[in-house]
């Protein structure tokens, strides 16, 4: 399944959700744990995980009755890349800007 | 007005604006130029030029009835500082677990 970047975004664009990839970002936990500071259902942090499953920013292994998050280092990383991507552009654009006004000063 | 992360992500939750944003990292553009590839109202566009506003990631400026948009550096260097803090938390992480397993083999 490709995520596309919006969708990943997407993923992104919820309170809760930035909470929980900074939590998992300090290191993999059950979703019990990861439920503890939330006034929220286990069932409803499931939800918010699942949704960051499938945008590939976290994954997720069952041990028995525990299912373990960590975060997925694909999705994190192609969302950077976008955001690169987009910072180098600009860039570029400005830089090529700023040499077109000293080239015209220099006439 | 501050603008919360989630709330960043939401405003790039979206296909359009995504693309919206692409395009402006090549350059700066009237809203009419913006909304020439797209089957859409001047005035939808102008939403989510408006959502991209509000959310830090575009500026617009009028001059006369043309309204120019631009990239705003702020929302887009908000959103990379994020995701280079969660890789680079997650990486910290990664090497502790690794010098604890070197030191317990090392045992």
């Amino acid at each position: 399944m490709t995520v596309t970047t919006d969708e990943t975004f997407a993923a992104l664009g919820d309170p809760t959700r930035v909470e929980l990839v900074l939590r998992l970002s300090r290191g993999a936990a059950s979703v019990s744990e990861l439920a503890e500071p939330y006034d929220m259902s286990l069932r409803a942090v499931l939800k918010h995980v699942q949704l960051l499953e499938h945008a590939g920013i976290v994954r997720t292994a069952k041990h028995g009755r525990v299912r373990r998050c960590e975060l997925d280092r694909r999705g994190i990383d192609a969302v950077g890349k976008w955001i690169d991507d987009v910072r180098r552009r600009w860039e570029r654009r400005l830089d090529r800007l700023d040499q077109y006004v000293t080239e015209r000063e220099g006439k």
